[in-house]
Parts: C-alpha cells; structure tokens; sequence
C-alpha cells in the first residue's frame, strides 16, 4: 500500500506519481485515512510542480469514479455543452442554452453558484420567482427532452471527491493551479455526460486567468482532456477586461438576457453568444444559423419553456431594488476602460455575490455600466448605477471602483472579444 | 486582522511575510483559528520559496514566545551547549556534557528521542537502570549547579508552538526545509537559556543532509539566528558516512562511551569529541586542555555523578541482548566503507529504534561494528554483529545491510571527519 507522506515527498521532489498511487491518494482522502493536512501539502507541491500528462488523466479518471454519471444516451439530439471560467456581467449560458437547443442539439448545463467577484448562473436564475436549481437526475433528463435545455446544479452525485478537494484548495491557497482546476472542471463536465463541450476561457483584468499565455495552457489543457475522454471538446478564448453587456448583478442579468432573446441585446454579448454557439453546433454536427435563431424568437420560445419546466415563471416581474446611485465621469473624453474586476467587485459588495459558499445572495444588487469602453462622456455623466436594497453598502462598492473608469482624449482601439481558437 | 489565505498565497508567489503576520500566523494556528491544512499548505509553500533573514528571525521569536525560557544565569560558570543534526553511533553528547564540564563550563544538554534509522540521547541513557530523563526546571538548575552538566528532556514548555509544528512536519512531507530544521532546533536552543551553542552539523550518507552545500548552508543559517539572539554560535561540519565508533543502539552506545571516558574510546570518536569540546571551551572563553581532562579521568568522575544525580547507577550492569548473529566479508581486501545508514537501519530493525513517536525501544538491542573502513577484512570474517532479544528481526535487520559492506583492493584514502567550522 502506497504510504502518503512518501508520495506527497515524490511529488514535492519532482518524481511522478503512478496512476494506481493516485487512485489511492483520492480513495484514502475521501475514506480519510489521508488528512486534510496531507492533501493540503500534495496540493500545494502540485502547484509548484505540475502534474504530467498521465498524471493529471489518473487524477481527473479518480475524481470521475469517485461519483456516479449522467446517462444522456436516451437522447435524440446530439448533446453539447458550454463551460465558462468566469467573467464579470457573463450571462451567456442564460441565452446560448435556449439558443442552441432551437437549433437542434440537446444542452444539458449543469452550473455551480457565484463566490468572489464573478456571478454565478444559478444565483442569477433564482431571481425568477418559482424557479427551482435543485433537479434529480431523471428530472433533467426530463426538461432536456422537452424542452432541449436545462439549467440546473450540478447534483452532489457528480465528482464528490472533487467537491471536497475544491473546498479545501479554497481555503489553503491551491486554487490557481492550472491542473487542479483543469480537472476539477473537467471531471465534473464528463460525469455530466454531454457529447461535446465547448470551453469560454476568459482572460484579462476581470478573468480567473489574467495572461493569454496561461488562459491558452489551461485551455489547451482540458481540450486534451475531454478529447482523451471521449468528448469532443474546444475552447475559445474570449477577453474579460469590461463586464460582458451593461448589466451586473443577478435579475438584472435576467432582464438583460431576455432583452438580448428578444433581439435588443448589446453588441459584445451578441458576440460572444453567436460565436460559442456556432462552436457548439460545429461540434455536435449541426448546421443551423444561431444568428436567425435569434431573430426570429425561437431562442426566446426555448428559453420561456426551459424556466416554465423549472417551476418560474418567465412572465412574473423581477425584484428591483430600493436604492440607486450614480457614479459619474470625473472629465470628458472618451471612456478608454471599464475594470471588469472592480465592477464585480462592487456588485460583490452590493449584495449580488457571496463571500462565502452558505451566504445568501440579493436579487436585486448590481451595477448597470450606462457607458462602454469607446463612448464619449462628458464630465458629471453617469457612467455606473449601483443597485442595493442596503444603502449601507453603497460607500463599500464605492470604494472598490476608484480608479476603475479610465477617460482619455482618443477613441480606443476597438477589439475583438475573441482572441483564439482551440481545439 | 491577517488572512491565512492572503499570507499563504502570498507566501506561495513568492511575497514576504511581515514579522506582524508572523505572529499572528503562529499564535492563531496554537489558538486553533488557523487550521492544521492551512498551514501544511504554508510549510509546502516555505519548502519551495524559503524564509528571508527577516521572516526566519520573526518565525524563531515566535517559537520562543509560545512558551517559556529556562533562567541558568544564576549559575557561576558559563553555559555552553552542543546539538548535533544526528548520526549513526552519535554518542558523543554523553562524553562530551561532563567533559565540557570537567574543564569549566555549564553543560545544559538538553535533548531528544530518537525517530528514525538515528538513535536518540536520552533512549541510550535510559537503558542505565534508574537513570531519569524528565526533569524539573528547578532541578534542572540543581543538578546542572552540583555536577556541571545535565542531559535530560526538553520540557513540554519549551517552543511548544514548533512542537505542534514538527509533528504536523512530519506527517506532510515538510520536514526537510533549512528554514524550518533551523528555526526549530534554534527556538528550543535559544529557550534552554545556554549562553554559548556549538552545532554538529553532520554531512553524508548517514546523515539528515547528504550533501557539504546543504549541510553548510543549514549550519550558517543557525549560527546566524543563534548569535543574532544572544547566544554565541558555531558550527562544525563533520562526516558522517560509516557509523562513529564501534556501537550503534542504546547500552552499546552507553559503554563505549563509558570506555572512551576511560581512555579506551576509538580514534573518531575521540577526535570528534574533542574537535567540539575545543570549539565549545572557546565560545565559553576557557582555557582548559580537554584532551588532559579525558585522560586524566576528570570527565568520567563527572559523568558518573551526573548519572547519579539523575537516579543513575553508574556501576549497575547494562542490558544485554540475548540473540547474536554476525555479517561477514563476502572476499578479502581492505574495508572500503561501511555505509552509516544502513547500519543505523539494521540497529532501528532490530529494535534500537522507532517508527513512531510512541513506539518503546530495545536497550539491548544494536550493530557492532567489528571492522571499520581502512582495516583489512579476510572472506568470511565477522563485520558486523547483530544484537537483539526477538531472532525474529534478525533477518529484516540484515537485509537493510545489503550493500553496505564495500570491500577492495586498497586502503581508502584516510580522511578527517571535520570537514569546516562556521561562526
């Protein structure tokens, strides 16, 4: 029997450890005969370390069989699904998953909830009153039938052991290991079951990843590993500098998902949405135009069946919040930058996320970006509106946006807000 | 208020850590606010990126503060103590503490058990029946003021903090950082009181550190916090490739020792013992002629009434073991080496030792070393003899030694066992 302290010394001097070493490692952690002291020690040489090739598959194949898995194979449709790393006002789920279901393939996104500065899927769905997360596993075979889409939580079945370890790398400081967090989201999306995925890596000042260099590794790295796996797997990589579309929150996200289903959405989330949605199709072999989808209402039809499914009520009007504030242009210019980060940060503060995984979060908190990188402004403009049912929260958020809106004389360099392609 | 995970993550890119955050760090971790994996996580972080000089200095004081100091400056003569980093038939603590004390000084040696294929001070003292490791305080100073030396244990009082800490060490794969040996030997060092310290760094195959660079850097590490706190510091790097003398266990250990203090000791122990109780005369400022004090017989009168202020019999009969058995040359030649860590192995096999903290040793139970490197061996003659009480450990025992008797055509090159000195 392989002894711990030997193996987490073999990994903290470099040495590999077998796939049947690792396969132990994860049984004996999740029986606990190996202490969270241990692993906390393994992971934090991981992080020094790396994990090869071999390595990270054993790894990722340990965090699979430690659960049980989806069984999509019932299906008509090809299945597909989406992945984001996390960016700042990122509500393309709400609309890729109607989206691409209109279009003929079967989306099955199982989503995690909000912590730090970026929102969470569920927590923004959960603004609509009735709506229900928690799903069995029949009943998302179920919505996925009728309707070609479901978002739900990912059920405490799948991958367990990795729920745990993401737990303790959370509080040990081992989270930003790129193959600690290439398996944990990997293992989760292969026990999910889909056909194909395709991965959103954001990069940039409000992303996970603040390098190309190291985006494109940890991309390059779950590609492989949902290839290896069986599902046909891409990713794009995708800029998270500025919040994606104007709204920031929970229910203003909503509403802003909707407006974009019906047609009036901002030209970046049009983007970015039409892009991972014709990846999607590529990989599950479908042809149809998302663009026309869009336009012509059968994404919107998708989306209100998928929430009716789930218990909401897509009519039903959304909370709003009791007190607003405006922050405005300090001079006239050009608006050369919008720090998605702070503006996270603020909505974060204003109630919109949690610090913690048993916070509660606020509806209705979050900020409205009523300007964009590359809009004029003149001095005393409003350029962000701070949501809060707590006013005493307002001076917090505050804070967390100085020096967030950059004005300068020239028009900035517009960009494309996908930077690569893998796959 | 510190964050663990800041100051761990902070620690992992490199940052460093203030000697605020030092403090709160160590004391919330006694508190408990910090938990066992949080700091595992922080040591893998300190074994990768080490301490500067100032966090090293903090992360010592910080030891020391979490329990008490021994007050010896009651005391007429000066104090000066030895450690050594630990080696296969290391006896030289129980000739050198009254020897020392023979020529002047305050010996306050106080010591450990032994863990691993190194046998421990107080495990070879306690095979002399009667003789008492745990002492008070008060009766630490007593015996220390009536005899000259004292070798007892360390009191649970001393650095408890860095207790908790090696024993969270050693289960997380931590144990071999030069920030963390040195701080922790240092802390309970500086707490003992002594006013002058002399380190027996030992370098080699037997020894914690393989190699003169480490072995080196570990030794001028712990010079500079000892001087850096008051108490003057210096360090011999000695050899420690075959075992040093004859006897490798715990009463074996025990009458050569005794025999050395009656002038019958073999050269490298002799020449070791001495080296240091030179260098420790000097820090002390005495003049006296140690060589003089071993042969005249002043050493062995204090050794025999430290024994018996202890509760020791110096005259009582040792335990010997009841089974033999001997390892031969497998051709004739001269004996190249004897490999240290192997011995040392085969005499923990055979009961010298301990796996574990809670483990009981063998008095009786050792090696013999009956050839040393340099003497000419025939075929077939004994090298070693294998002591113990249990036949049943006989042969885990020799297959620790395979290998570890190198035998030649010539006699190897004669070499020094004191490799440099650092103050």
């Amino acid at each position: 029997m392989p002894d711990a302290i030997d193996l987490i010394r073999a990994k903290r001097d470099g040495g590999r450890l077998s796939a049947a070493d690792i396969r132990w490692l994860i049984a004996a952690y999740t029986a606990g005969t190996v202490a969270d002291e241990q692993m906390a020690a393994l992971l934090m040489a991981i992080y020094f370390r790396g994990l090869t090739a071999d390595e990270l598959m054993a790894w990722t194949d340990a965090m699979i069989s430690s659960g049980e898995r989806l069984e999509l194979h019932g299906l008509t449709a090809p299945t597909v699904d989406k992945h984001s790393t996390g960016g700042v006002g990122d509500k393309v789920s709400l609309i890729l998953a109607p989206l691409v279901a209109s279009c003929g393939a079967a989306v099955p996104q199982l989503s995690g909830r909000g912590l730090g500065h970026t929102g969470g899927t569920l927590d923004k769905l959960e603004s609509i009153p009735g709506w229900r997360a928690s799903l069995s596993n029949a009943d998302i075979v179920t919505v996925l039938a009728a309707t070609g889409c479901v978002i739900c939580a990912a059920g405490e079945g799948l991958a367990p052991a990795d729920r745990r370890l993401y737990a303790l790398r959370d509080v040990t400081g081992t989270v930003e290991s790129i193959p600690l967090i290439a398996s944990s989201i990997m293992s989760k999306k292969i026990a999910e079951g889909t056909g194909s995925l395709v991965l959103d890596v954001k990069v940039g000042r409000g992303a996970f990843m603040p390098d190309l260099a190291s985006a494109r590794q940890l991309a390059q790295t779950m590609v492989e590993l949902g290839n290896a796996h069986g599902v046909r797997t891409s990713a794009l990589l995708t800029r998270m500098d500025t919040p994606l579309g104007r709204a920031v929150g929970n229910a203003v996200e909503v509403e802003e998902s909707v407006a974009t289903l019906r047609g009036h959405g901002p030209d970046d989330l049009v983007d970015v949405t039409l892009a991972l949605a014709t990846e999607m199709l590529r990989l599950a072999g479908l042809s149809a135009d998302p663009a026309a989808a869009l336009a012509d209402g059968r994404a919107l039809e998708r989306y209100r069946a998928m929430i009716a499914a789930q218990g909401g009520d897509p009519d039903a009007p959304l909370p709003s919040a009791k007190h607003a504030e405006m922050v405005t242009a300090q001079s006239s210019g050009r608006l050369q930058g919008l720090d998605a980060r702070a503006v996270g940060v603020a909505a974060w503060r204003l109630g919109a996320g949690r610090a913690r995984k048993e916070d509660p979060v606020s509806a209705s908190a979050g900020v409205i970006c009523l300007a964009k990188p590359g809009d004029a402004v003149e001095a005393g403009q409003p350029v962000l509106e701070l949501r809060t049912d707590d006013p005493g929260k307002l001076d917090h958020a505050r804070e967390a946006l100085a020096g967030a809106i950059e004005i300068g004389a020239d028009a900035p360099e517009p960009t494309g807000l996908v930077l690569d392609r893998i796959s």
